[in-house]
């Protein structure tokens, strides 16, 4: 096993030899552009990560794991589209950088290229990741649709909030890992479960997203905090201050999550109070809580050594407590 | 062997078993929408004629036409995006009847599950089909944006614009061939010539679109008679009109196609009268039977009867004549 540097290091290596040049210009420039704005490469660091920790060759894995930033890029410079979103990562979008179409073909190009990534493996292994790669690929576009139907829905309930969360993020996380299993020959059991332990840090990263936006270090979290707030975002903290108000609060609540004021502060203040004396932020908090022990709980069943198991678990409260 | 429309019928059978409500209604209704608003079915029925062609048991190459007709339809909601089109088929496009993140989302769910149908074979069978898939999906989107780039180059070269359209259109004709010589377990020589007769016989039909366009009967060529002048559409015979005239018929040609006059009538008739004049529309003829001649050619080398080589070479000329 190694560190999250050395992953890291062997994949950035590894999508410098891909992003060669290639015609027609205008279709693939975007595409090096944003696979280059850099980031953390947490997803390819799990799937070698992963393919170390069941004994695989990790030059072995760093096709699927290129395979899975791509299609997170994709992901990224459609929902930018639909978003109307000027950055990423500090810099231009690809939309705004080009155009809407160049954004659109550019990504459809990349979601091609990802499976094209997979070539590398004998056929098994090839409908494999292949397989998973679709279900996951598919579900992360319902996540999205199920975000954008939510926006103009007041009727939201929690499991419906978790699914689209699941869905739109977690889900990658946890392919990302199996895939790194699968290109090592682990059993289908140990797949499925590194899948679920994925799964369920994936989860408890995202509501904790959720928190930190309201509740994080404005020195330390990279978005803008309060943001969810601005946009009247219906999260667990909103759905679940929701459900713990009476009908007087929840009247406050969804007043103040339909209103677009001059005073951003004095929004922000009201929201994190009722977030607070609701109950939802401490049942927000034992809900990301619940997630990481869940994720933990299934390391324990994967037939690797307890050595292995501590450090997949490290690595775990690391990204809880954001320090990778 | 047996006629068109007893494809057609087992193909829009099959589709409508794939048409099944799924949620969210916001992703999928507008999939099952595009997907039954008609057309020929062209290319699955090539598919799955095909697969008989080499014996195969066309219920088995079902899957594989599907994926086709799929892909293509995806284009087309993407296509239709970037083109700003309100009509498909004489309907609603997608962007126009919901709106354009809607497109974006439901025809990257379209591409996605392309993939998700080959999952219905084997590995081996898989990966081929997975593996053509890709490569053909990306020339159709490197083609759309040739397509795209040369809206705003004045220096377009004829084997350019050859490209272009081979990859914008003729590839998925040959790769919709080559699936049902696929699955039916034809040699790899056998898969190659099928592909290229169904790549040629695409490029034939494309130059044949340009010239229909300009010189088509109103009354049976399914779009608007002039529309790619009046859209000052670099087709093959504005490119070979420029190649065959002296510099003040170049200027002329050059002015006529940046103009967007309110007498659109005048228009077409002075740039179908160069067409003529220069000898481009009569090159452009020869090229159609070119790339006819040469997808027939390639028929004799194929490992079938003499009778399945008419049969195919008879479906060519009807294409070509537009009778199917």
């Amino acid at each position: 096993m190694q560190n999250v540097q050395f992953y890291q290091e062997q994949f950035v290596t590894y999508l410098e030899v891909f992003s060669k040049d290639r015609e027609p210009k205008n279709l693939y420039n975007p595409i090096n552009y944003i696979l280059n704005l850099g980031g953390k490469r947490l997803r390819p660091v799990l799937t070698l990560m992963t393919a170390d920790v069941f004994d695989g060759d990790i030059k072995k894995a760093l096709n699927a794991a290129l395979s899975i930033e791509v299609f997170h890029n994709f992901s990224l410079v459609h929902d930018d589209i639909m978003d109307d979103a000027p950055l990423r990562r500090g810099q231009e979008t690809v939309h705004e950088k080009w155009d809407i179409n160049t954004g659109i073909l550019s990504g459809d190009a990349m979601l091609i290229m990802a499976y094209q990534l997979f070539e590398n493996y004998d056929a098994k292994i090839f409908q494999a990741l292949a397989k998973l790669f679709s279900e996951t690929a598919l579900k992360v576009c319902e996540g999205q649709q199920y975000d954008v139907d939510f926006e103009t829905r007041s009727d939201v309930t929690i499991p419906e909030y978790l699914k689209m969360i699941e869905y739109k993020t977690a889900v990658l996380v946890g392919a990302a890992m199996q895939m790194g299993a699968i290109v090592s020959g682990a059993s289908v059991k140990d797949q499925n479960n590194i899948y679920e332990f994925g799964n369920n840090l994936g989860i408890a990263f995202q509501l904790q997203d959720d928190f930190l936006d309201a509740f994080g270090d404005p020195e330390t979290f990279g978005k803008q905090v309060g943001g969810d707030i601005i946009e009247n975002k219906k999260t667990y903290l909103y759905l679940k201050a929701l459900e713990f108000s009476n009908e007087e609060d929840k009247a406050t609540l969804r007043h103040v999550f339909s209103s677009n004021p001059e005073d951003i502060a004095n929004k922000i203040i009201t929201a994190k109070q009722m977030f607070e004396s609701s109950g939802s932020a401490d049942e927000t908090k034992k809900a990301i809580q619940y997630y990481t022990n869940k994720a933990f709980s299934v390391l324990e069943s994967l037939n690797i050594s307890d050595e292995k198991k501590d450090l997949l678990k490290e690595f775990g409260l690391s990204l809880m407590n954001r320090t990778v």
